[in-house]
């Protein structure tokens, strides 16, 4: 299986799927170019076949998904990663990761879409008894500000 | 000279002042606490004592200078640097260089802070014949989300 | 509980003592300086104290020991953390969270560290039947590598 | 012209060769892998070829030479990069802007290299009156560490 594809599938057990990715992405890069969205789809799935994008959003779905199971064995942690806490760190430092492959203006798209919380990223976002998805949401933000930055390279080429 | 000193007097060179900074850390901060304009400034002069960030600040209005006065080697980078070219991305590059070491809120808040830009971020990005902060605006973005992530993590702890 | 305290005590029961992260931070700063190792201790619980330190450090351990457990819902990441694969990068990934804070120079050290892997780090890394310590072992060079540069940034002030 | 190409040509001009960077990463990477002095060629022309490292790598070398000629503004900065100050730090925040993009490997890869110093950098790292490479060693090391990240991350999948 292409690693797209266990990309996809694990980000659709989580209730989010690629055209939520594309609504996000375009939401960064549509103002500066009138795009397709099967353009902006193929741009994602580029971007979802990275060795580093699989492993990063894998253990985000995974710290989410033994969260809201109660197994992690440090009850203050798990407690600080369900509330989401703003001073917590480790999930934008996954997302960091990710944004670093695809450059500075990547960085920069994530701090912004991470503020405004457009589509899927504001819906991740809201809080709910027994549902925890705070690593994913700033996978999501990563991914969708990855896929931003390429778009403006390729434009600037 | 203290550090600061040293940073205060090469931004002011450029037109940047301290109440500059205190407003774009304000306009970062200011939604989640009420707070003074002279704490503010404190937690921006200790920033501006970090020996890192006086090197990044010095080295980027040096290179917006010497690209004012026309003394790079390298033209067609002159020409880059001059036009502020989106995807140029070396000025972020140093910005993270400050935001990195006041952790993953500073990252995120630069990034958001980079689109909108307030105040005299906006000022300094305007473009003006012969005049160069393509290096600067940044580096200015990068002290504001620094003190602002500061803040945070002191109202928090 | 002080932040370093819960560090201190999450490490310990991975079989890693405040003496052994001593050990690794001399091994890196001391060819520059003659230290006592009560003073590289200080710099050390300084820096376990730091939020980000903290929630890095328990999240790292978590995940080796939900591996551990066979706790994880994707069996093949699951497989590819417990062999510590070298393209993995996620633990890298947590690691450089930290040491961006330290600046420039923990990051140069703990890829020197890394490469090295003296001491703890080494005992770490050697492969045991139901043991993981992928994560944990590259924390440990990220919190020797800060050390490190705090102590060479003290050093030279 | 092509990036590449623009990228030697300011190399050649500091006296470093292609093959100089060729050495330097089968240094960090000939352990691993029995691979030719062209293909590695050919992995880092792709990666002189990238935007980013370009800019970098121009910016690096205009800040070198104009070191050497006297031209900063602010002389006290112009002598600690002149005596390549090892707290500076803007060197290597430079270094990682490439190295991010090849993912975490690149930066552990960066980390030893700057240590050992082999071949072309240890000669760009001796001092020589009136010749300033603080910038560019760097540079080198991180465009040898992101080919080796490059070749580690082809041979495993």
């Amino acid at each position: 299986m292409r690693r797209s594809e266990v990309c996809l599938n694990a980000l659709n057990r989580r209730g989010v799927y690629l055209e939520d990715l594309v609504e996000c992405a375009r939401f960064l890069h549509g103002p500066y170019e009138d795009i397709k969205d099967t353009t902006i789809a193929a741009v994602l799935i580029d971007i979802l076949d990275k060795r580093e994008v699989e492993n990063a959003l894998l253990c985000a779905i995974e710290m989410d998904e033994l969260c809201e199971k109660d197994q992690y064995s440090d009850k203050s942690l798990q407690e600080r990663v369900l509330h989401d806490d703003g001073l917590f760190g480790v999930d934008e430092v996954l997302a960091y990761g990710i944004c670093n492959i695809y450059g500075s203006i990547a960085l920069t798209n994530f701090g912004y879409i991470d503020k405004i919380k457009p589509g899927i990223i504001g819906k991740l976002n809201e809080k709910k008894e027994g549902v925890c998805n705070t690593f994913l949401d700033d996978i999501v933000g990563a991914i969708a500000a990855s896929a931003a930055s390429r778009m403006a390279h390729e434009k600037g080429s």
